[in-house]
């Protein structure tokens, strides 16, 4: 019984195993499990079904649980508890951080050295079980007319909340997002609930962009491979219409060309964000940033506050989820929906919990 | 007589004359003319005096009144003129913003599109000229306990305060300080003074980081060039005796790899702040910027406020510029002046105005 | 001819003139003349109307021109206007700062202590004249589905801009808006546009409150002046269903209870505006304040940038002005308009510029 | 044996008795017993003596242990700890956050709802123990430079850093500081270590001047009572020789006078930081703060970052907190340190821990 914790295990580069584990157990008082729902893929699941792990590989010998965008319902609940009762639909925060660093203390856990993150090897496991526990306060209760299909995208759109809260965005601001993948549909999405006046997103694949047209109205960009990001901004300003730039760019990408391109479209003043994960090393306009007093600020996860904003643009209908959505595989077709957003397949790919 | 303004003019690379020029008329009710005193050297005056320009060009056709860093002795003042009357001495703050762009009226006129910066091809001149022209606002009286000669010092002072400024340093921060030119010791000066709880400064020439050593009583560091930046990174925080890194890095070089070295320095949370000018396109490890959520300023010139802060530091004693000044040449002597801080000889050398 | 410049002029309480006043000459290159099209009224002009004055007053021998709140016409332009030409729709932003003190300078010019405000006694007249001179930087040209009359609101509509950017309100956050008037009302769709989770207005007036319950839909909250405002302030935490209270109060009365209910319903860490001018002393319950932290922020006018905010809100359809519209009357019956407004008949009244 | 926790319990106004209370025992994994040493006096450890409570009130069923300005020696740690071992002197910060609020989370953990903070009523006991047991990460390390008389300071000297940083204040900015106690000369101490120009303390107690005067080396003010604040605030301008009035004002006696007097005394766009708490309700004067947009923060004991920044400036030798330890009494004699205090005798009275 007590075992009776079924999970999808990842072994190594492409070996995954669907097995019983031990059902967590209730240390802390403030400590809750869930009966998970639906975990959603995301890239970093992708690199680690295909690789093994990103920085710290998974093994034979030290096999992991996968996951990490997830909801369920409130299974057990700890003595402490008060926020939340056995039943609760609930999106999960999937990181805990140590409450006792500077950066937790000073309101940043998101870079809290001694953050728990849901499937970072060796050791902490992800949400791909039958039950998951965490802490109260990083389980947040959703409405009624949010499905736990969506409440799946609940962290990734906290992504891209954190990303625009860090551009200080305000109403009136024009906003180039580069990357129409998940992440950069919810950017704009959110910059546009944010009140920007104007957004542009950008991506070389025009099927995305066709996409993106359609869920947020708002103009594309579709950069010049041929050209130089010099270039590529100065026709991009042109495009918009916008002699002196644009206020804020949300780097949704990753590609090193692509934060260049961004850097040079920004207006004196302006703010560059770089929200997604790339290649170690890149080349940036430093001497163009210098002279427009460019400010780069960089995005990790999200920060306190962000789950409760994205939630609210959800419940406030000011953001939308659902059309990201593109296929629900069961738990034990976990790989299958790996496979399809390795191939690019559909947005947000999600494996439905274990059932009963 | 009107044309008695005797002046320094670049006419190409290493080509300099000295000859009468146009005295300025006062136009706007508030200009002021200042007979100028000393003018210092900078790196870009070398740049112009070796190659003529950084960007536009100097030529025969289009020659420049060289000079930006200054002070010098209220000559003449506009009929709305009461900051300041003739006689009283002054450092000049030789940038003239437009006053109306949206840069300026929101507090950034270092940024102003506009800007009339001193010694700027191919139409504004310098201050290496008997009589110079400013707007009285950009005059700031200097008190008696000020020499001439330090009061051209506030000039790179007020660009050391702009970069602590943007650091948003406070008392108790770790700060590392890169470079130890006039910049460089000026920025570790200025730290200090806003209190920061150690400040390290690295270079890798001994001289200079003995001199800074004397300067500043802080600790020092010899970047390796034979180890990555990475490594080096690892080794100062080791000879810091600061295992999560430093608060805050304040770049003063321009150079690639010491850019790389000071992000990998840098605790989680931390801020570096560009101040050096180096290579258009440098690589920065972006992906363990996002990983600590690093924020990157850059930093040009100064903004509003930064000059009285300079003033201040200096009047107060927190900082002295004194023993920064090396040597000082007469008005025709300029060039040697340049050739001296070409050959590193000295830290600011200084050119005599005008004598009678 | 350069005397034809018809002007509505107050010489003391309920003294109102229409005469031929100088054109103004453009002496700035940079200014331009309006030809005045719509003049609204606020609770000042109303105050000038009965009173002669609020701290300075006007007189025979120092009469003054009236109106502050403009849209109109581009008639004349200087020499080195670019932004406008003759013919464009624009918004009057109706005070000029002097662009070289300290306030100007670090972006707040709002409270520049040489501010020529419109219609300021003894000496800066207002937007009641036939043509009105302003710097060029001052006249926000107006889109084509922006009415001239609706440009007027323009005006107020910045100062709920500038109240709620002091507020740094967030998406997600809870708003109380107290006051039911043009401000209040422009406040509380500012708040919405901001992205607030709820707003809730208050007013004493229930026909006001029916007003803004369909003009902005949101809930409604009647102080009971039989309670004292920390009774209030549980009832109204108990109605809006928030136990922590609300997150941004934005006060536009102007009266001490209500400054008080607002402190009493704010949650630890929350921001009181103070927008609306009321008497010069008034109690706030400092202790509570102090132990939940409170900020309180007061509102002068409006800052850089406001003006532009407030324009992308009406454009984008995020706020409307039109059905604050309540009449327009000719420009010699501007005491009709001071006196319906006196009466709290309609929200905003109008007045039509001259007519050739 | 775990009864032998001698303690000063109060059992109401003026009745205090010396008891054996039980030894904490150690629950969370973090806990750690500090042996007390000494433990300050301050206004409200007067204000339970006097009145046996400020708000909730002691009682002879529920007596309270008092005490909450203290430093000890580390005596016991629980298993998880490793920031501090036994024997390790320290400054302890007594109030003890949630660690889960929003308020906690977000970097504010002084206004945490469900904050433990030492000798609060009914159940929360203070530090006038033999042992005391607080969460590891609430003690701090002082340096061997540091006796454990002065560690005491660092929580009186730890609220005036977080009223300084609520005042964002910075170098070259001038300061007004009302009120000689503790918190006064210690707001004024770090107000200089920030970097103020000038800093000018103001009580009508001259005794109490002098010794600032002695202590800060700055200017000081006698307020007037027979004067309006506004008058007293024209002549604190003239006599600071500070035309456009202070920037910052920290306010730190509680009285409402003395408040109006400091925000007619600041400069356009100012800040004023409330301290010193005083009568529930105050007369500030509104319509003069809103004309100059002046900020009103108030401050509630200390945030993250306080403490270490108060220990750095004591390590540093930028604040001094030795001149104001004014005597020191056994344990048992600890009324006489309150009798002391509420006289006026001494500037900060200390209780020496139970001696074995």
């Amino acid at each position: 019984m007590a075992q009776d914790n079924f999970s999808c295990v990842l072994y190594g580069a492409g070996k995954v195993r669907f097995e019983d584990r031990p059902v967590p157990e209730i240390s802390d008082p403030h400590d809750i499990l869930i009966r998970i729902s639906y975990v959603g893929v995301c890239g970093s699941d992708v690199h680690f079904w295909m690789h093994g792990g990103v920085i710290r590989m998974v093994s034979e010998e030290e096999p992991l649980v996968m996951g990490h965008e997830a909801s369920g319902v409130v299974h057990t609940v700890g003595p402490a508890v008060t926020r939340v009762k056995p039943g609760d639909r609930v999106a999960i925060e999937p990181g805990f951080p140590c409450r006792r660093c500077k950066q937790c203390k000073e309101g940043r856990y998101n870079i809290c050295p001694k953050m728990k993150f849901a499937a970072d090897p060796p050791h902490t496991h992800g949400t791909l079980s039958r039950l998951f526990k965490i802490p109260d306060d990083f389980a947040y209760r959703i409405s009624d007319s949010l499905s736990l299909q969506e409440a799946v995208l609940v962290e990734p759109l906290s992504v891209a909340v954190h990303g625009v809260r860090l551009a200080e965005l305000r109403p009136g601001q024009t906003v180039l997002v580069q990357g129409c993948g998940t992440i950069g549909l919810l950017a704009a999405a959110t910059a546009k609930a944010y009140g920007a006046r104007s957004v542009f997103i950008a991506d070389i694949n025009k099927a995305k962009l066709d996409f993106a047209k359609g869920y947020l109205g708002c103009a594309t960009f579709v950069p010049d491979l041929t050209s130089t990001p010099e270039q590529d901004a100065v026709r991009l300003k042109r495009e918009m219409d916008l002699e002196d730039g644009v206020d804020v760019v949300l780097e949704c990408t990753g590609i090193e060309a692509s934060a260049q391109t961004g850097i040079y479209a920004l207006s004196a003043g302006g703010v560059f964000v770089q929200i997604g994960l790339g290649k170690p090393l890149q080349a940036l306009p430093l001497l163009a940033m210098c002279e427009k007093e460019t400010v780069v600020k960089t995005a990790f996860r999200y920060a306190p506050g962000d789950y409760e904003i994205a939630l609210e643009l959800l419940d406030s209908g000011k953001v939308s989820v659902k059309p990201l959505i593109s296929s629900t595989v069961p738990f034990e077709s976990a790989a299958e929906a790996w496979e399809r957003t390795r191939k690019g397949e559909g947005i947000k790919n999600l494996i439905q919990g274990v059932q009963d």
